[in-house]
């Protein structure tokens, strides 16, 4: 530790957050552009053969994207219930998926909440241990905190939009 | 400005740089551990009907991951060559493309060089403005640095890894 003049170090941790949550909110913007292009048949249709449909992936990047509130310490998943027929194979036998008029409502709703939970983390929050890292792997990877987790979720929801182009009509 | 005691600015910036490289290392790493799965017959094939090939996927992240050395001033770019093949429209008349082999070879040595460029650039250098932005949009928008390229450019591989991976057997 040392005493030095600097700019506070929760403005550069702000200027992180915000680059960080400016990323993921360009791959929301992209992501709702798509879905509200495509009519729900193409939505239905599978994105290459055999490959999962567009309803699929919308709500998987709900049901994984909820997972972060609780991942991060914010609170309590809004639709636990996506888990089962969004996490993992899809089709599972005996589970039934809400409707894609419904699911669209929860993404939206989904991302109003993330939305109002990010902008009230401060600063310093972000930068602890989210809740599946020990505090023994975290001492030694400070890096694996809870912002991480946000870069990694928005990777991977632009793996799915790669894919729901599909359903694009080529220009 | 204020004068206090707190870790030294430069550690924080390392901890994020840190952050943002390792995510880029992760999907690199993915993106290798596919490319060497799939066989040259099936990097050849479309990923889905009538859309891009693994090869142009290939070509394609080399010739935009290649543009960040020049973006961030790190120096020229390797492959110039590339950008006319695989820079918007796939399969322009009248230009050809490597063969894969030398595709391959390319990646890798892209991605030994851009690691290096990485490793080097001090810390504060991450923060600075890119060569895409203006002086004037950057200092109202400071969140727009270097750092935000490699942000940016990860997410996009993610974007492609997702459409090749579609050439894999279903387990």
């Amino acid at each position: 530790m040392e005493t030095q003049t600097s700019a506070k170090p929760t403005a550069e941790k702000e200027l992180f957050i915000k680059m960080v949550i400016s990323n993921w909110e360009l791959q929301n913007a992209r992501f709702n552009k798509l879905i509200s292009k495509l009519t729900d048949e193409q939505l239905s249709t599978a994105t290459a053969p055999d490959r999962n449909t567009g309803v699929w992936i919308l709500g998987h990047l709900i049901a994984v994207n909820d997972g972060m509130i609780p991942l991060l310490g914010l609170g309590e998943k809004l639709y636990p219930e996506l888990e089962a027929p969004f996490i993992g194979e899809a089709n599972k036998p005996g589970v039934t998926a809400p409707p894609l008029a419904e699911l669209k409502q929860k993404w939206e709703q989904l991302n109003v909440k993330l939305t109002q939970y990010f902008t009230a983390l401060p600063a310093d929050e972000w930068f602890t241990r989210h809740n599946s890292i020990s505090p023994e792997d975290f001492a030694k990877e400070p890096h694996r905190n809870k912002l991480n987790i946000l870069i990694n979720r928005t990777n991977h929801q632009s793996y799915h939009l790669g894919q729901l182009v599909y359903l694009d009509k080529k220009q």
